[in-house]
C-alpha cells in the first residue's frame, strides 16, 4: 500500500538517537543506567491535583468539553499571562490544547500551507523539523554558534527568511536542549526582523518557569509583536504533569478562532476534568511552582561547582531549563561517540548533541532529572570519563 | 498577519449550522428547550471507570505515555478486534488516539499528500471533508441516495477514484447521521471497488456497539482488506467516555508504525491514566456495553412505533446508531427551515439533515439522547408538528 510522502517523510534524528535507543532497551531488560536522557521531571503530579481532577470527574464533568478550551481556564490562563509578561491578554486569546507538542503542531498549520518555509534554529527540539513538515511545509533551520553562546544572529535570520520566502519563525526560550535564556536585546532583535519580514513568530516557551539566571522575557511583550507571535505554554514542566497532555497557544483573538476550528478536526479538545485540574494547578501559586523547580536549581549548581573545578568540559550557559549542554570537543569525540562510550563505561545514558542537530555537534544534553546524589555521582564519573579520554 | 489557506478553507458547514449554534445559545441563556442534536450519551462515564483512572494517576502514571499506546491496553484492544471480527490483530496492528477524531485525521494524513483527493460518502458526520482538508487533501463526495437506503452505489465509487484519482475512501457504519447499518453485500462491493484501485480504506466504526436491526461487519474482516483498511474505533459512545478522548487506529503493522511516528509530531500520545481506564473499560465485559446501548434501543423503539402510527415522517432504515434520519419532504420545507420552525414553535432541536450534505437535504436528524419520557414527548410533538406543516 502507499504512504503519503508527509508521513514516510517525518523521520527521526537518524543515527544520533541509537544510543538513547539503546539505553532504553538496556534499561527495559533491568540493566541498572542512570538515566539522564529526557525531559520527565522525576516526582509525578502533585496528589492535590489529581484529587482536583477526580472530583470533576466524579462530579461529572466527563462529556465533549469546549474545544477553544473551558471559559475557566480560558480565563486562568490569560490572567497569568497577563500578569507574567504585561500584555493585556483576554480569553479570546487563549486556545487550550493536549499539551505542547499539539500546540507546534496547530501553530504551524495555521502560518504554513503545503509546500511554505518554516524557519527554526539549530540546535533544535526534536520533533520541530517533523512538526514543519507534518503539516506538509519545508523545514529550514538556521544554525546557532557555541561561541554565541547560541544566540541566533539576526542577519542570519534575515537572509534565511528571504531565500526561502519563510513565512514563519519558531523559537525555543529557554531553550532545550541549550538551557539558554534568551537576553531582551536578542529577543528585540529577533522581533525586529519578524516585524520587517511581516512572518508569524512562534515562540516556544515551555520553560517558562525554569529560569536560573537572568529573566524570562516573552518576545510577544514586544512593540508590534503582540499581533504576530503565538506563544506556546505547557503545565507539563512548570507543574510535572507531563503525561496529562494539557498546554496552551496565546495569540490574536482571529488566529485562536481558526485553531479552534482547526481543533475540530485535529483533537476535539481536551478531556474537562483534566482542563479543570489545569485549572487548580495554575492557582497553586507561585510557591508551588518554585519548589517543582527547585531540584533543578540545586542541581545546576551543583554541576557548575563540578564543572569550575576542572578544564576539559565546557558547559553552554546554562540558565534555564531542565538541562545542561556540555561540549565536550576536548575528548577529541563527536557528541554520538562520547555518549556511546560513556554508556558502555559507566552505565550513564545522556544524549548526544547531534541528536538536536549539527549546531550541537561535539556536545552532549544532560537532562537533570535524578535525585540529587545520583545526579551529582553520574555527573562527576562523566567528568572523569571525559578527563581519562582527554589525557 | 496571514492564515494558510488550510485554516481559513476548513470552514463548517455554513447556514445549515444556524440552527444549532442558535439553540446552543438559547440554551445558555436558561431557556428550556428539548436538545435533540449532538451524539452526546445523556449519562456520564461509570464511576468505576473514573476509579480505575484515578487509581492509576494515584499510584504515579502521570508521566509521558508510551505514544502508540501502553502495551496493556494495545493488548486489550487487539484481543477485542479479534474477537468481535475473526480478523487476528496483535499489539503492532493497534495504534491508541486520543479519540476517533485523531485517528480520522492521523489516518488521512498517512493516505494522503497534499493535493490528492480523499472520498467521502453524503450525508457524512460533519468533519470528515475538514478533516481532509486539514491534511492539505482534497474532499470529494460520493452521494448515497435515500431511495438507496443511503447505501452507496459500486459503480459511484469506482466513477469518483478514476475522476479523481482518489487515493482514499472514508466510509462510516453504523451511520451518523442515517442509522444505516452497510449489509455484508454493500461492504464487499465497496472492498471489491477499493482492492480493484489499490486504495485505502478508512473505515469508521465508532458506533459498532449500537446495532438495533442486523449485525455489523467490519469490511477489514472481508478478502484481501485487512492490508488495506485502517479501521477507526472510540470509547466515547460505547462506553459513554466522550470526554476522555481515547480510541484506536488498526491496521497493517506498517501503517501503525507511521500513525506513531506521526503521533510524536501531532498528538504526543494520551495520558497514561486515561489508557489504564480505556484498558479497565473495555473489560467490563459485554452486559456492561450492552447497557450502554439500550437506552437508545428502548428509544429507538419507541420511536419507531409513533412514527408507525402517522403517515406524513418516513425514516431512513433505523439499523444502528443513537440518531434518526427523519424524512421531512411531505412538509414542503428543507429540512433547515423545518428546524428552523421547529425550534421556535416546540422549543426542541434537531439538526437539519443539510448540516451533513445535501444527499441528506429534506431530512432532520434526532438524536435519541435525553430521557425516554422527554424523548417520546419531543418526538411525538415533532410529528404532530410536522402534520400540521403538511395539512
Amino acid at each position: 500500500m502507499g504512504y503519503s510522502d508527509r508521513i514516510t517523510g517525518l523521520a527521526g534524528g537518524g543515527a544520533a538517537w541509537d544510543v538513547f535507543f539503546r539505553a532504553q532497551r538496556m534499561a527495559a531488560a533491568g540493566e541498572e543506567l542512570t538515566m539522564l536522557t529526557i525531559g520527565e521531571p522525576d516526582i509525578g503530579t502533585a496528589p492535590a491535583i489529581l484529587d482536583a481532577m477526580h472530583k470533576a470527574a466524579e462530579a461529572g464533568n466527563t462529556g465533549y468539553a469546549s474545544i477553544p478550551g473551558i471559559a475557566h481556564l480560558r480565563e486562568t490562563v490569560a490572567r497569568r499571562v497577563a500578569a507574567r509578561t504585561g500584555v493585556e491578554t483576554a480569553p479570546e486569546n487563549v486556545m487550550i490544547t493536549p499539551g505542547g507538542q499539539p500546540a507546534l503542531f496547530a501553530t504551524h498549520a495555521l502560518a504554513l500551507d503545503p509546500g511554505q518555509t518554516g524557519l527554526y534554529l539549530d540546535p533544535f527540539y526534536s520533533t520541530y523539523p517533523g512538526t514543519i513538515r507534518g503539516v506538509g511545509g519545508v523545514p529550514v533551520a538556521v544554525a546557532t554558534r557555541a561561541e554565541d553562546g547560541f544566540l541566533p544572529r539576526a542577519a542570519d535570520l534575515a537572509a534565511a527568511i528571504a531565500a526561502h520566502d519563510a513565512k514563519s519563525l519558531l523559537i525555543n526560550s529557554p531553550n532545550n536542549p541549550t538551557g539558554v535564556v534568551y537576553p531582551e536585546a536578542t529577543l528585540a532583535e529577533i522581533a525586529g526582523v519578524v516585524r520587517e519580514a511581516g512572518i508569524w513568530l512562534i515562540s516556544d516557551e515551555v520553560y517558562d518557569t525554569q529560569i536560573w539566571d537572568g529573566s524570562h522575557v516573552s518576545p510577544r511583550s514586544l512593540p508590534g509583536m503582540a499581533e504576530r507571535t503565538l506563544v506556546i505554554g505547557s503545565l507539563s514542566k512548570s507543574h510535572a504533569m507531563t503525561g496529562s497532555r494539557v498546554g496552551w497557544v496565546i495569540g490574536p483573538d482571529e488566529a485562536i478562532a481558526h485553531l479552534g476550528n482547526l481543533a475540530i478536526h485535529t483533537t476535539f479538545g481536551v478531556p474537562g476534568y483534566i482542563q479543570e485540574a489545569a485549572a487548580f494547578a495554575l492557582t497553586q501559586g507561585p510557591e508551588f511552582e518554585a519548589e517543582l523547580a527547585a531540584p533543578f536549581r540545586r542541581r545546576r549548581e551543583a554541576a557548575l561547582r563540578l564543572i569550575g573545578a576542572q578544564n576539559i568540559l565546557r558547559h553552554a550557559p546554562a540558565q534555564g531549563a531542565m538541562y545542561l549542554l556540555l561540549d565536550i570537543r576536548a575528548t577529541g569525540l563527536s557528541g554520538q561517540d562520547f555518549a556511546e562510550r560513556l554508556l558502555d563505561a559507566e552505565r550513564i545514558a545522556v544524549m548526544p548533541g547531534e541528536s538536536f542537530g549539527q549546531a550541537a555537534a561535539g556536545h552532549v544534553r544532560v537532562a537533570m532529572t535524578v535525585a540529587d546524589d545520583l545526579f551529582e555521582d553520574a555527573l562527576a564519573r562523566l567528568i572523569a570519563f571525559a578527563g581519562e579520554l582527554a589525557a
